[in-house]
């Protein structure tokens, strides 16, 4: 009696839901420490001591009423989503207000409102594969269509000729995503600025508004001091979705923001719309603890040294075994290619090492796998023996 | 640009908002004192200490990656849902596993993941005037037909007659929310029996089933003993939306819960759905620190007795001006009958006055207006004087 849609929803999310029983059973069997589940993208820094120490003050010094209360602005407080704007202003240079910024909870509420916001049935939206499979799930929810531009296997770098065939009078947005998950690839100025040229020139010829959303959760997570460029530079057109989740991990609370600019075309009616869609989609507002959490700790930072030197090692280690993987520049996500043409097959050899790695079909590139290296130094360590003789089913 | 969906719903929505800023430009121009605003369902009663008490605990003692991480499943902590069903087994007698809850972002989300799960475009959504006008957006989110009963004005008990008559075999589920927004009024257990009777003998006449969905958030607010029936043990097709927004004053925190007993037909297929809906609605899953504030809290209350003391004087301040309201038995709402007969006009004049209410057709029941009156009892007791000049203009 469920739904049509969700039956569908229900069986593409089966493959996630199996192997996180799988990592119980294994764990069960074996002991959790000798389980190696690369398979989830969960933070293994802790948060910053700040937001402890932030969450303590305001239970001293706000009143609960204001602390807990409904926001009176769907798009969340007021003060808070200044501090936000005059951070990204001073990072970036740019000229956010406060009433450019909505609080959303999380990044994945921030794409969810935004694209109900801007998507009409049969809308296409353009994503570069791999990406993040959730896209599917969010687009379907307002009968958008996905379009997967194909993954360059090269560099992972975004095809930038399929994506100027792809455009069409249809085309209502396009989502980026970079650093990216699942490659860790970050996307160049020079990428960027042609992505641009392209959209301003599609725009022109089809006479429609394309918007770039910029779906950032990895942003602060950049290695090798690489520089990830603020796409609202680039393009007029463009919204950025943003989470907390991995720059202060704070990812089960679900704090995010959306940053809809006046240079966007319709900008007060995509701010109000998307106000609106925040609350009818049961959001409400984004918790407003967390909130005010955000505009206490806007300079702490994650630890990102912990996740650089799993990055190393795995990397180098998975290397000198004999596979192949381009090195990442951003986010914690290592994106292997499979030994074998089917990865699934891949995936199920690993397995017989308490390896759980997630295959690359999952993000529209079969072929590959991803592992997420946001795990304990010692998983890595530890690992490798495993990868080892994994290696040696492949490579003599 | 916005989709055409949304240029609806922000039409539908600017009357709030306009409420909204109307009240901050009086509290600008005469002081917020002098402003008497009855128009939001916020709560005025803080969150009980033990709130404070349990953060600061899970501060000191939990591991930040756990108290702040991505639930494993998401439907929550499973320790969190085993203390809410056994909270709930004890109370009612109901027999819930952990299992059969998912933790929601507020009611609000709640509703939304059960309408997704269930309505597929052109099915029915029965509710009864007058409602909380939100479901008519969360319905037309999934394409679902939202349909109105008529409000029975003697005593906003609902009208069976009719609802038996617009039961159709295209009616997936109705929307129960008792204690009642905005009239207050407790559906009996007779009023519950006679539903569930209508509901059998529906399902058996169609060959469907009938979701019932009770939307729960001001089940707590019942005043003068008066009993709320749990729907669950009336009507086996029956599920529960639940909040602590207004139980423990967290309304901006998000924090709530679904229940779908095993009784529901395709119990756990819909209780698969309903998971993968809440993570790709964007919820992922709700907040995890108020998760755990919950479990510890299980059996805090808020204080009713001042909702109750506010109740007692605005209901008999307003009866001895000449209003004609019914006195209700929950929530914290009054439904006051509009002197004339388009209420707009009342709540124009109202406004003369500094005393700001929102208008019943709002809530599907033109003629009558609603005042929340979870506010300061200062606020009730300044006001008084300003409603009896209002009643000047209407009764000699």
């Amino acid at each position: 009696m469920i739904s049509n849609k969700m039956v569908n929803f229900v069986k593409n999310s089966s493959a996630i839901r199996a192997m996180f029983e799988e990592g119980n059973r294994l764990a069960k069997l074996y002991g959790a420490e000798n389980v190696f589940d690369f398979s989830l993208g969960n933070p293994n820094v802790p948060a910053p001591e700040a937001v402890k120490t932030a969450i303590r003050e305001m239970l001293d010094e706000e009143d609960p009423l204001v602390l807990h209360g409904y926001t009176n602005s769907n798009a969340g407080y007021e003060d808070v989503r200044q501090v936000i704007a005059d951070s990204l202003n001073e990072r970036f240079g740019t000229s956010f207000q406060a009433k450019n910024l909505i609080m959303t909870v999380g990044a994945a509420g921030g794409l969810n409102v935004i694209l109900k916001t801007l998507v009409n049935p049969g809308d296409e939206v353009i994503t570069f594969a791999p990406y993040f499979g959730e896209y599917r799930s969010y687009t379907a929810n307002y009968d958008g269509v996905l379009v997967e531009i194909s993954p360059n296997t090269e560099d992972f770098q975004p095809k930038l000729d399929e994506f100027e065939q792809k455009i069409s009078a249809k085309t209502k947005a396009v989502i980026v995503n970079t650093p990216n998950n699942p490659t860790g690839v970050v996307y160049s100025e020079e990428t960027i600025k042609k992505m641009a040229a392209i959209l301003e020139a599609k725009q022109k010829e089809f006479g429609t508004d394309i918007y770039l959303i910029s779906d950032e959760p990895y942003r602060e997570l950049a290695y090798d001091g690489v520089e990830v460029p603020y796409l609202t530079k680039y393009y007029a057109n463009t919204i950025v979705g943003y989470s907390y989740s991995k720059s202060l991990s704070l990812p089960g609370e679900r704090i995010g923001y959306l940053v809809i600019p006046d240079e966007a075309a319709d900008s007060e009616d995509i701010i109000s719309a998307a106000t609106v869609a925040n609350r009818i989609l049961g959001f409400v507002n984004a918790p407003t603890l967390q909130q005010k959490v955000i505009a206490k700790c806007i300079n702490e930072k994650t630890d990102i040294s912990y996740y650089d030197r799993n990055r190393e090692t795995l990397y180098n280690g998975l290397k000198e075994l004999g596979f192949s993987c381009i090195k990442p520049q951003g986010a914690f996500y290592l994106f292997v290619k499979s030994p074998v043409e089917n990865e699934k097959e891949f995936v199920a050899a690993a397995k017989k090492y308490n390896i759980l790695i997630v295959p690359g079909s999952s993000f529209g590139c079969p072929g590959y796998v991803r592992l997420a290296y946001c795990v304990a130094y010692e998983t890595i360590v530890n690992s490798l023996p495993k990868f080892k003789e994994l290696a040696g089913e492949y490579f003599k």
